[in-house]
């Protein structure tokens, strides 16, 4: 049934870590941003070989995953999500009448969001392969916005066996 | 739509790596218990400045996730695991009068719990920088029982840069 | 409710990065395919001692999952992704007549199989410990086939820190 191709093994002291935030300003709820073009840009520029790259929400109702960009398909899955944990159900995290903890003067009613985000993921993990993130051809980073328009920020960290310097020679 | 900031860099052939089980005891179904404070203290103690924190649970019919601590909102997200993977559907993994596999003396009905478990994370991975969790304000990861009360064990590993020795100053 | 247990502490400069491809035939939608065996057998030939390693699948309409291996219990959670997500669902992705975006010579409807793998999980990271998987005793590794019978493949990444040379004695 399976069997095992394109061994890649590395031994080096000479580790990078490497770790940047990208900013992002969200304009609806159920939003797909694609991120994929900003991380293997900062995948290149942590000159990172060998590894793994994180990409990691700092937010709780929002996602970040990995599936295709295709338009109509994005519409699919925001129907799904919606379908699935539907935005006028009853939660009590919007129930600010009786509600006390992690009140904020911004307060607005998301329970759906958080539920959504409890079925999707905090963070992408990918492999790093002498330099390249291990994509399948139609595999893109998208963070979403299960809330409302808002500021947000995801945090992506590179780390792995660094490029050796540009004059030795490699022995792979 | 978006810029990148906070860019940190860190080049270093001192790797550290960490690594604790955190025992747990839980007492009902569908629990959410807090790590969050107990995975902070094990990054601090782990000395690791860059990489990263992976809390894995070993159990099958638990989860980790990461999501904001209120606690009306732990019962809305109970709830709607509750409501998308009810316990009462017919589980042929509850069915002990025809199964074989993994039969134990204590086994007791779950596939319900297994099911839930297929929608959440089996774990939770974090970027640390200069020794911090990348947290956003909401963020706690949480430990979820779908099954009932039990022993439980979640593997912490940290991995990373190590802090330079005291008496050294930094080049960064 | 918890205590801590099993310190494990290692500080080195030695670090190793294997990788390798998992190539899968599939015989089937919502067909799971064990690799633990596999898996470990990497983990072994990688040399790594203490890490990670992340099991990340290159494929949108698939997953990788960590739950048990029970034959009943995969019939479970089959019927629950084709419940909570239905293949006959009208999907705007399997609109052939109006999408024009990624649009390949075999294309077949699998706007279910997009969704579906929108709940689970693209990649699954554990934890490495003197050498071994830290799994839990149900915990098994599952590639699942969310489309059709296909050629698919499966980037495994284990990083760490390196067995040390035989002939070195360890002062851990």
């Amino acid at each position: 049934m399976s069997t095992q191709i394109a061994l890649a093994e590395r031994t080096s002291t000479e580790m990078k870590f490497f770790h940047q935030d990208i900013r992002l300003w969200t304009e609806e709820g159920l939003q797909f941003i694609d991120l994929t073009d900003q991380v293997i840009e900062l995948v290149e520029r942590s000159g990172v070989q060998n590894g793994m790259v994180n990409v990691q929400t700092r937010h709780t109702t929002t996602a970040v995953i990995v599936n295709e960009h295709e338009p109509l398909l994005l519409e699919d899955m925001k129907r799904t999500l919606a379908r699935l944990v539907p935005r006028d159900d009853d939660y009590q995290h919007n129930n600010f009448a009786i509600r006390t903890f992690n009140m904020t003067p911004d307060e607005s009613p998301n329970g759906h969001s958080h539920c959504q985000g409890l079925l999707l993921s905090s963070s992408a993990t990918l492999n790093v392969v002498d330099g390249e993130i291990q994509f399948g051809c139609w595999q893109r980073i998208f963070f979403i916005e299960l809330d409302r328009a808002r500021e947000r920020s995801v945090s992506v960290m590179v780390i792995g066996q660094a490029a050796a310097p540009a004059v030795v020679s490699f022995p792979w």
